[in-house]
């Protein structure tokens, strides 16, 4: 007999056992719940694109990242690492099909060959959501109610978004001379969480002076409330300016809605990323900062600039799927205790068979998921079964109750028996007993 | 400035505008339901593993469809060309952490590099539905049984499964003396469809002599009642034999459960690929035979045996989405005419921003679907938006309405209105009309 192949996967990549993908089912259909209710709209683009379309022409520093090979038509293309690059080539490609302002939902798997230390994956969900096409702070604000109520949506009751705005820190370096630096202090800053404020400062060195250091430290480190922290920016950038006035007037937004206590100015926040311009967020769970943040995002001026001469401005977030259900698990919330299957048919009787499958049916009707055992075993390997899916209700019936018109209804936890009883009133009880 | 890239994708690879995407949501959903209602439980695999575990150890003549690779460390992967065999690969490595009889649902993305002409594409959803670790006829009738919710959950009326038994052609053609053709002539069957009778005929003749041929498409034309047909068939093996007493169990079964006049007996069906060994089946829409068969399976006597000397037998079926949705729009079952956004609130004034996410929220909880319109424009403006993203619902609110508590709403299609009501009156107003 020839010897089999190891059934591994890739490093980096993962299998999902039913109770983790059903858990990430309910996540991502209760985030969908809160988009659509919205007005967001599902789309879907490639998991494989042109290398060009997705890097540029001439690619970039996350290359090594980047699933990349020749196709059997000899195509230079990539496996997609984000959402928001197809996204653009998307808006550019369709403008003439859709409308403006667009708000679009997308969850989907990316790939990125990363080292797989800390933690990290080479294949995960992105789950974002984006309103383009409208620079209007309402908008900031939309993308925020949205995070604050997806979050809630999952049970979640501790949690703090953290913003800051681009613009300001911008006006803050070009006020001390030093904005053609922006994008390098830009990064050293996005580390401090990680890193520390010693090791933020090492790098920040490398650009600036050790009083400018200091003074880059100052403005992050800024602390207290909403309208405090935004009195202090503004002392940084020489008093009141558009971006801090937008700032004010997405807090009164929040007041208004309610949700104004869920958000901290926090200069500090300022994303990697270089296609973010303005306002800029992260989403964390209270006690729970080493997770990291659960949810990111912020405005950028121009979405698809590499497709298109059109100007789409917009603001968006991702979810972290991973590092929400890490959340969840760590705060009691990511419930795997779903009952798989809410009723087993027993098979005691080969020749009762199609009465079977329509006791399954009954229940089904009835609002309970069921299935009928598929074939005649002891009841011993039928009741192990049902107690390693985690079923927790068995309705056995053999010649003498079909013959009767009744059935045994079996609590499979306890088990417990109501014997002798009809079909409905063995699913009443049953429904009775769910409900506790 | 820098040329633009275009925005192109590769052929065989698809965008999806959000009224396609929604409609094919809404489908994987209502799939879902019924899954979920029958004790199947949803997997995931990666994309991408490794090459050897996909195509096995020489790989195969699918290889040039593959899309195959090495990556940046030097590996051997290979894209997904369909679920099947990363489930056979899954069952292998996680048997210790399931238990037997296994129901899965799996749906998502799978690559292959096949001539895009005659709309195949590239990149398809598939979801697939197995029951493994059982041989009884119980589970076969299982899955029949699921095709045939699955289908009627989507308002389809009109269908038929056929199905046949693989082993009753293989002691046909034992029978016959040509058993060690039954490859090539299963094949060459499959195609009878497609094809006609007569090139069928000449590719059957590679194979077997000409009164050979005419008895095999003697045997596969058998045509009539469920029961005649099998009567037909046992004619052709010699008798009743166990895979005729299966089908007829099989029929029993369909019988009780109300769902035996959904299925053809049909000999002509046998599924052209190497690894069923009991019943296939097809399902057509009635008057759509062109669009082929909507859902197809079978069963397999030992699934993993790539990975595992564990002896793994199953059944299951694959819904096609593409021609699943094809079918739908052909039946004008395929509404797309879902409304987007129930409610738009107009935006007439800056300050009062606040107040208009307050309404949208109050909509949402009375169960509407909402959304401020981000910035203040022209009302034409406003309305062209909502005519073009099909929102029914325009609520109205200027600062005079505000002072006094009250809302305009607007009947956007008829552009009637109904000037002047409290939020709670137009929001049962609009909720009687889009009741309509």
């Amino acid at each position: 007999m020839a010897s089999v192949i190891e059934p591994r996967v890739l490093k980096g990549f993962r299998d999902f056992l039913p109770a983790d993908q059903g858990l990430r089912e309910r996540l991502i259909e209760g985030l969908k719940v809160v988009f659509r209710a919205h007005g967001y709209l599902p789309i879907d683009t490639p998991v494989l694109e042109y290398t060009e379309v997705l890097l540029g022409k001439g690619g970039g520093e996350t290359d090594k990242q980047v699933y990349r090979f020749v196709d059997n038509g000899g195509r230079d293309v990539a496996m997609r690492f984000d959402l928001t690059v197809p996204f653009a080539r998307y808006m550019a490609g369709h403008l003439a099909e859709l409308y403006l302002p667009f708000r679009r939902y997308h969850i989907d798997k990316v790939f990125r060959g990363e080292n797989t230390q800390r933690g990290r994956y080479r294949e995960f969900m992105q789950c974002d959501f984006d309103i383009v096409g409208t620079t209007s702070v309402s908008s900031d604000f939309e993308i925020l109610l949205l995070i604050a109520l997806s979050v809630e949506n999952l049970g979640v009751r501790e949690y703090h978004i953290h913003l800051s705005h681009r613009g300001v820190f911008n006006r803050f370096l070009q006020r001390l001379g030093i904005g053609d630096s922006s994008e390098a202090i830009l990064r050293a800053v996005d580390k401090l969480g990680k890193i520390g404020r010693e090791k933020t400062k090492e790098i920040l060195l490398d650009s600036v002076t050790d009083s400018q250091a200091e003074e880059i430290l100052g403005y992050v480190g800024s602390k207290g409330e909403y309208l405090e922290t935004l009195a202090a920016m503004e002392r940084y950038v020489g008093g009141s300016v558009e971006e801090t006035q937008r700032l004010r007037k997405l807090y009164e937004l929040a007041e208004a809605v309610g949700i104004a206590e869920r958000l901290v100015l926090d200069p500090s926040i300022t994303r990697g990323l270089d296609y973010y311009t303005g306002v800029v967020f992260e989403t964390f769970l209270d006690g729970l900062p080493q997770i990291g943040s659960i949810c990111s995002g912020g405005r950028y001026d121009n979405l698809a600039s590499l497709y298109t001469k059109e100007v789409i401005p917009g603001v968006g977030a991702s979810v972290g799927l991973d590092r929400l259900v890490a959340a969840l698990e760590e705060l009691g919330l990511a419930s795997k205790e779903e009952r798989p299957t809410e009723v087993l048919v027993l098979n005691l009787d080969d020749s009762l068979e199609g009465h079977y499958h329509k006791i399954a049916q009954t229940c089904r009707a009835a609002g309970l998921s069921a299935e009928v055992f598929p074939e005649k075993k002891k009841l011993g390997q039928q009741f192990a079964y049902a107690e390693k899916k985690g079923v927790p209700l068995g309705i056995i019936c053999g010649e003498s109750e079909h013959s009767q018109g009744v059935v045994n209804l079996r609590f499979l936890e306890s088990r417990e028996s109501v014997d002798g009883v009809t079909l409905q009133e063995a699913i009443s009880r049953g429904r009775e007993k769910l409900a506790k």
